[in-house]
């Protein structure tokens, strides 16, 4: 079945009583006299990602017995968090975040905090997804897909382009983050429907470009290997299905980004425009900074898709 | 005349549309099983100061002729972006803001930035406003005044104290850096009008403990000095006139602070925490890491007053 943007302005009534709208802030440093660029703030999130979203969008779709039974995904990241914090948020008592054996403590409380109950399995992310998936499905929960096909997921992700344009109805250009595709495709999809004009460019880091590679040789990419060093952790991995499908017909560009780069631009953005946003995130700006015309526009959103970043890579980078 | 909580009540109706309430978010590492920390960003305003609320307040005052003839004030930081800002919100042309002769570059274009039009003038703060005051009056501009006894200003910023307690009612304790103490006025008489029960605990550095020797030796210190070195460049200086008459019967407590846990604690908010904080904010910080049992309450707002922190100094602090 087809996404539409209608199922993005359904998530957006959705769950617009639940969270606040993120800001858009003007970049004090990156504008010149012909373009002015928007930083759409989602590091903002009360859990510090845009993965929020999509979490609440489905789980806002549950019957109550779903709910009363309970819901459950495999993450030790910004999903592992959104999802435990939805569910509390709506009184969904059993929310259970399976993260492999072997991540670290500081994620396992970080999911603790926002209300989830953690549970290690396996000792890797595809033995903990496995077992985890058997689990669930013994259990009877709600399996949270991250990014794969859901198109809760994906319209919840994309109600951030109905934001930005209502925020700046002026924006002519969203640059987004491309990582499983959720957040890029439903983006995408929304944008258009709202102001056909609009362009959107994903950005990918040299470091996996699962979906350019994927594009290029007409290959769907479930997985991706990571070569080299990236600080972009958030925004790597294999392609999400329906993203694969529908990203080609929607998206205007895929810029491939240096690392180097996008170690300049997260500097940048904490340093200079004080605000700590995660390096997958900074892609946007790092686009910005290496392909100014390329990106083009006049009034240019850059999502700003998370802020959890390690503390010791901030000290690291700060003194690069 | 005396300052009263309807006159905050009034500034929350004025300013309300045109800056959304800043995010009060429970803090992930200080709380404890038997208290809860929570932190009023202020630094996530636009101008990234809560100095907007007071510039607003005064201005949706003025009268059509007033607006007409232009505002000004004197400063190179938070409250001289905040009046540019403000000035630019609401479509007042003349926004003249006078900085010091050898204030930092940044400084200006930062005001610049939001609107403002700069002026150098003097040699130091102090020759700047002596020179900024006669250039006001000469000019018909109305002065907006950043804490000395304008109650339109100690009303806006108070408005931070409705927002808390709307938030989170179950607040029973409200921690606020005092610098010239129009905010810690505003908060503590609004807060106490609200629900009386509330205790408002003020905090100043060791290196300008202004307000808590004024009230020990029972002198109007309008001027302080700055002993030693300090990160708290907010928050120095002498005392409101309004402020040194009112404090005292509204706040329950003003605690000095080492430098030394001010730098950590503002370390540990841009670190641990990942919010970009200046040091004078993190004094509220400071004051949990020092004097726990002192602050008390089971609900703690910690106020955050302004995120315009040196990015070297940030870098500095980092590193420590």
């Amino acid at each position: 079945m087809k996404f539409t943007a209608q199922e993005v302005f359904d998530a957006y009534d959705r769950i617009k009583p639940y969270i606040p709208d993120t800001p858009l802030y003007e970049s004090v440093h990156l504008g010149d006299g012909e373009r002015r660029y928007f930083f759409k703030l989602e590091n903002l999130q009360p859990v510090k990602s845009f993965k929020i979203r999509g979490a609440l969008n489905k789980m806002l779709t549950l019957t109550e017995e779903e709910k009363a039974r309970g819901v459950a995904t495999v993450s030790s990241g910004n999903h592992g968090t959104s999802v435990a914090y939805a569910a509390k948020m709506l009184g969904i008592e059993t929310a259970d975040i399976i993260i492999p054996g072997p991540a670290p403590k500081a994620k396992e409380e970080m999911i603790r905090f926002f209300g989830g109950n953690v549970m290690r399995m396996g000792f890797d992310y595809d033995s903990a997804h496995a077992e985890g998936m058997k689990y669930i499905e013994e259990q009877g929960l709600t399996y949270i897909d991250a990014y794969y096909d859901d198109h809760k997921i994906y319209g919840g992700q994309g109600t951030i382009a109905c934001e930005i344009l209502r925020q700046n109805p002026d924006i002519d250009t969203i640059v987004v983050p491309v990582g499983g595709g959720g957040m890029s495709t439903g983006i995408a999809v929304a944008a258009k429907a709202i102001k056909p004009e609009v362009r959107v460019i994903g950005v990918q880091t040299e470091a996996c470009p699962a979906f350019i590679k994927a594009f290029e040789d007409k290959v769907f990419y479930d997985e991706y290997p990571v070569t080299g060093d990236t600080i972009c952790d958030a925004t790597v991995g294999g392609c999400g299905k329906l993203a694969y499908e529908m990203l080609p017909d929607v998206i205007d560009d895929i810029i491939e980004l240096k690392e180097s780069t996008i170690r300049k631009a997260t500097k940048f953005m904490i340093k200079d425009e004080r605000f700590i946003a995660e390096g997958g995130s900074c892609m946007t700006i790092a686009a910005v900074m290496d392909y100014r015309e390329r990106v083009g526009g006049k009034n240019v959103a850059l999502v700003i898709s998370g802020g959890n970043i390690d503390g010791d890579l901030m000290t690291q980078l700060l003194n690069e």
